[in-house]
């Protein structure tokens, strides 16, 4: 497949990644969901625009606010250009609230405010099943420098707290999210989607979900949900 | 069920506590085995016999190193005499070389020598399978203190050293183990057991298995190896 005659590098669950020149990708949005690693699948039209333009808007945030990212420049409705990286196979995972994986695994109440942000790891590998990693055992396998690994979790703390700080002034909790960092010239940068699928957002007074969550529960209609963070954060 | 008159305090899948005062319980060991968080179960005579006597030869050596332990004092064929203590729900695994749980995790091949030894941690719960924990996780669920967490890392990396050199001069490897911890009056002892059925042994030439793999993997005798391991290290 080709995007404005340009190559597909590689296409994922949720993106495409088109190769624009030897420094920069075109990220594409597809309107594909899915759940439970693959498990759960489905097209929902709509889905990826509100996406794109929700990475987007958090990636220019971040920037401005000190964090290097991948971006480079909005494109169209549906795909945005930014920095070709090296992916580093790690899924970072900063959680301020119990929910999800997190609950089910360690046996504890969905909701419980942690005492402090917690930083996890997985390995990125869909065969494995993504499988939880710590630090000490990222540096023995030598999946990453130990300053290169500092820094993805000095960053991960730091977006935490931009974007923790900005949801509350729409009344949202940041519950916990996901993260990708990449590569480049020896410099890291956040890379990937910060999206309704890759976060848990709640309405703090409801304590209801507006992210993926309700395709994940099927406690309501993805698009609606994620319009409706589209309108609390004023886009 | 009562021990020479003793309460039963606990039955476990290899061991029975028994009380035999406010501060000591009797350690027996029973001939059952299991694996693969109990799918698979025997009664294999002998059994409790060699993995009682390897684990009081390991506990007064480690005593002697200086590392505190249960041990009190050797009772009979299958059981010893052990302080009564608060077990610390974690389970403390030390790995030399790459094999079982970690392999499958990550994906990587057994038998490799890691650069230095990983301390890896799992909440002891049957239920939930014993789920893999990061430090900074069981620090956050508040599970132990800070300084108890680094002083069980200090005594897994101490007994790892002093039971790996004295393997070696029976060319046994020490690849992988699993320890316990427990608190009594503010201090922490080593407890549980330390036998072929919580640790891996490789003979160093062969790199055959002297502990429950030939078990798990039906490749061997049980009792034909752990009395094999017995023999190597002198008992
Ligand atoms: N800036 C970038 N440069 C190169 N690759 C990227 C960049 N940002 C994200 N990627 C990678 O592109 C893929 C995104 O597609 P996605 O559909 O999310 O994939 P997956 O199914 O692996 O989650 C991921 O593998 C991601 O790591
Ligand atoms: N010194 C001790 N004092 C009190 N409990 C102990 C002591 N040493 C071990 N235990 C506990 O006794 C039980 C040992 O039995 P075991 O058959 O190994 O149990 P499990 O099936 O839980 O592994 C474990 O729960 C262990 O934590
Ligand atoms: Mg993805
Ligand atoms: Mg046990």
């Amino acid at each position: 497949m080709s995007f404005h005659g340009l190559k597909m590098l590689y296409e994922g669950k949720a993106k495409k990644i088109f190769e624009k020149s030897k420094d920069e990708v075109v990220i594409y949005f597809k309107d594909d969901v899915t759940a439970f690693n693959g498990e759960k699948k489905d097209s929902i039209s709509g889905k990826g625009k509100i996406n794109k333009k929700i990475s987007v808007f958090f990636f220019k945030i971040l920037e401005e606010k000190g964090v290097p990212t991948q971006f480079i420049k909005d494109l169209d409705e549906t795909s945005f250009v930014a920095r070709k990286l090296d992916i580093i196979p790690l899924e970072v995972i900063v959680r301020n609230y119990t929910a999800g994986s997190f609950c089910k695994r360690y046996g504890v109440k969905k909701g419980i405010k942690l005492k402090e942000p917690i930083v996890e790891f997985s390995l990125k590998d869909d065969e494995l099943g993504d499988p939880m990693i710590c630090k000490n055992v990222i540096l023995s396998l030598e999946l990453v420098d130990g300053d290169i690994l500092e820094k993805i979790e000095h960053y991960a703390r730091k977006i935490n707290e931009i974007l923790t700080r900005l949801l509350s002034q729409s009344n949202i909790i940041l519950v916990d999210f996901k993260l990708e960092f990449g590569v480049k010239d020896g410099n890291i940068y956040l890379a990937d989607e910060i999206s309704p699928d890759t976060c848990r957002f709640w309405d703090k007074n409801t304590m209801e979900s507006l992210d993926k969550d309700v395709y994940r529960e099927e406690t309501g209609d993805l698009v609606e949900r994620y319009s409706e963070f589209l309108r609390r954060i004023g886009l």
